[in-house]
């Protein structure tokens, strides 16, 4: 019997996400045999020629034939067609998971399109880079970074060990996970990571608008801040008009409440109120310091990145 | 005689870019003699404990008297005072310049200052981390990045050449100095940097007052693109407080843009517009590769820091 708490795994959609769950599922033992399958054809000759798979499937309903473990590594409105795509090739037994920045509609899809038996656990690793395409991905992404699962209410008394089985896959790949609400995971996302995202690539087409200010100026001197919007401002554009589509009610909500803070602010600026600026101001350095002593960042400044 | 751009140069104010100053000028060998005044005692002890100045002297007067290179490294509100204090140790031909965020009524306040004879050369280098106080600074703080200098209108045949001495010693810090008037240097820092600390700000300070969502959870999953902004968020509060004060038009113009596009984007979000958002993804992520090829930025991943 093989210690690898996975015997086949599909990997379906080979983007970074995709490729650095293949490459970190090798370099850790996580799985005995590595299937990738994508619909596209030059994606499916990078695979082959980058060696990250044991087998390289075009058609998924055959990927995931024989796998104990398929995971969705496609962007998010394409995980409910991928699923339906993929079904008939699911036999009971089978956990069918995503890697999806969204869990609710995406869940629901999953959920309505795989055949009973089959253990349907979302889930979604907070990692990540700007970078996209199948040489982006690295065996390291997801080491002691958060993976979430959401499982979904089942009579299936196989299920709760379906989620063992899964959380600890992604903890053979070196991340911690955490088991929450479909829903809490979308509001707390839309936070941390959907409304940051939103913003960067806001300011940076606002700035992009501009004619009293050169492109060339914005870029020369974007170390002042603008610098670090741009690069999640260079996320991938179709995972994330799914996200914000999937995600409309919580990102909608969230960006609400950011709306009616700006104009308080602004007006704060307006009307010379230097001492609520600066009680905000001290108020979140605070926070900063809070996330550096829970240890999800280092201390280390960034601007000064070439530091010594 | 020396080979040192400047002979004897005063740093008033030893935080993070005075005390980062006073270390880079004398690695570099940019001063002959460094001298630093600081209005806190604690400050002014720790920089003898330190030792990273020849002379430490309270009264900021003394402290420039015979210095041919006098630095204002104070918030910018303060910089306008600060010159008032000292006024009574400039002597005609000393240049007297500055660090601040803001150039155009800093500027102003440091020209409304200055006795006659004295050249006046506001300055600001585009670098700093999100950390205060003299144990912050670091000799290398300002290589391979701009400063930019804005000299003002000026009669005296020798202000030219002290344009060019000031330029000097920034070079010689390891800076790159780009010359501009005040106000397109607000508007320009306004964009790549005011606005950017002030959405920053703002995001940190709506997340911290969300009843749904616990601030250890905002900390855990903060990898998904929050945790860039607490960094900025963290920056220093009194600095920031007087930078949007002071530059306040040009804050309050760019933030109106900003918040056009934000309900635009809001809008396309509802309507589920999804081709307006993914035009607009793909459009800065263009952006954020014309900073990269520009040697702004090093194309390596950041989510992903601790990759190999």
């Amino acid at each position: 019997m093989s210690a690898a708490p996975v015997q086949r795994l599909a990997i379906i959609g080979c983007g970074l996400i995709g490729s650095s769950l293949a490459r970190a599922a090798r370099a850790k033992g996580a799985a005995d045999v590595i299937v990738i399958s994508d619909a596209s054809e030059s994606v499916r000759d990078r695979v082959v020629e980058l060696g990250m798979a044991d087998e390289v499937i075009a058609d998924p309903a055959d990927a995931v034939r024989g796998a104990d473990l398929v995971i969705l590594a496609v962007p998010p409105a394409a995980i409910g067609p991928a699923a339906l795509a993929l079904a008939a090739g699911l036999a009971p037994g089978t956990i069918l998971s995503d890697v999806g920045s969204v869990k609710g509609a995406v869940a629901e899809a999953m959920a309505a399109a795989a055949p009973a038996g089959v253990h349907v656990i979302p889930g979604h690793p907070i990692a990540g880079t700007e970078q996209s395409g199948p040489d982006a991905g690295f065996a390291t992404l997801f080491e002691n970074r958060w993976t979430i699962l959401c499982p979904r209410p089942s009579d299936d008394p196989a299920y709760p060990a379906a989620v063992e089985k899964l959380s600890a896959f992604w903890q053979a790949l070196g991340a911690q996970v955490e088991l929450m609400d479909e829903r809490h995971h979308d509001l707390v996302l839309a936070v941390t990571s959907h409304l940051p995202h939103l913003i960067a690539y806001n300011i940076v087409g606002t700035a992009d608008d501009l004619e009293g200010v050169t492109q060339g100026e914005v870029m020369k001197y974007s170390a002042g801040g603008f610098r670090d919007f741009t690069r999640i401002a260079a996320s991938d554009p179709v995972m994330w008009r799914d996200v914000f589509l999937l995600n409309k009610d919580a990102v909608l909500e969230i960006l609400g409440r950011f709306t009616e803070d700006l104009h308080a602010l602004s007006r704060a600026i307006r009307w010379g109120e230097g001492e609520k600026l600066e009680a905000l101001f001290t108020r979140t350095r605070a926070i900063r310091r809070g996330i550096v002593a829970a240890g999800q960042e280092s201390a280390e400044p960034n601007f000064g990145r070439d530091k010594k």
